[in-house]
């Protein structure tokens, strides 16, 4: 194989680390970015160190923000009595993209993995508790991808709540064993918020 | 559409001007971003300036590079008196990885397309006449990609290195037109070097 100069050799292996990203195309993104001028790479690699600088995390939801607490959070026309638990922030893009649900929202972190090493401690179930002792919540949604950790975190859950007596819902089996919440077309993820159904 | 805070935004439309990179992938690779430390985003963005930064290009045969003359040109056990023109560096790369070849290169800087500005002027023709009257050359291997603006470059280079009575050669058409040099498995690519023909 031909050996790329260093710094090329260097960013194509930063490219390597994304998700979905294989040497090849990597090789091709970087040659197309050879071609870019130096203005245009500086505005990228700024948009690259902006991420962590100016995103904070909403303290109440945990949601991916620009203000504390979040436009979601802080929305009075939504409503607070209902909680969807999501694991991560793009989970929470998918539901608020299908216009359909208009509770509130408390963002996990991440799902129950143990072999991973992603055991309760690390996930934000304390915080949950604390949220549902102090504020009067009529039902919980879990939105979780309906695959094997997804499940196990439901399961979870709703062990944990049993005690609070409140309404625990998840999505409608609709979607596909396997499936990936953040793929799901809207229409699907509508008719599954519809649906959703007292566990 | 929800929307995301400004920052992030920001990072996904700088990832859908790469190619191949629509919005959704480019959502996918800035949530995996956004959960990486600042200090390999650092990385990451300082792997990005640098290319333009320390990447030189051959005086010779214009490949990417990080010593002028590129290892390549330079070396001795190549045989010098072949030259195979590529449009990009890339394609540079791919025939290298075939390990068939042994002669030099020159990368011409694109295809001619006059429709999108590429006019013979903006690609590097003259400095390959230089070459051709300074050097002894015996061969000019074309290694373009057998689509319409390759053809019309071949076609091109064909008149204007004649006078020159030098043999010329392109890669066997054992490669389907329409193909992407730059995609082509090795197996194929070897057997189209072999079999090269006169033009």
């Amino acid at each position: 194989m031909i050996k790329f100069p260093k710094p090329i050799q260097e960013l194509i292996d930063q490219f390597c680390k994304l998700p979905g990203i294989g040497p090849k195309t990597a090789e091709r993104l970087v040659f197309y970015l050879l071609k870019q001028s130096m203005e245009e790479l500086n505005d990228f690699a700024s948009a690259l160190t902006q991420i962590n600088n100016s995103v904070i995390k909403c303290s109440i939801c945990h949601n991916i923000s620009e203000k504390d607490p979040c436009s979601i959070c802080s929305d009075k026309n939504r409503d607070h009595h209902i909680i969807c638990i999501v694991a991560e922030p793009h989970d929470l893009a998918a539901i608020e993209n299908t216009g359909e649900y208009k509770g509130v929202y408390h963002v996990l972190g991440g799902v129950l993995d143990p072999l991973s090493g992603q055991t309760p401690d690390r996930l934000r179930f304390n915080d949950l508790l604390t949220k549902l002792q102090k504020n009067k919540i009529s039902e919980i949604m879990l939105a979780f991808n309906p695959d094997m950790e997804g499940e196990a975190t439901m399961m979870y859950l709703n062990n944990l709540l049993k005690p609070f007596k409140i309404k625990i819902t998840r999505l409608a089996r609709g979607m596909p064993v396997g499936a990936d919440l953040e793929y799901t077309d809207e229409i699907t993820l509508s008719s599954a918020i519809k649906n959703r159904k007292e566990m």
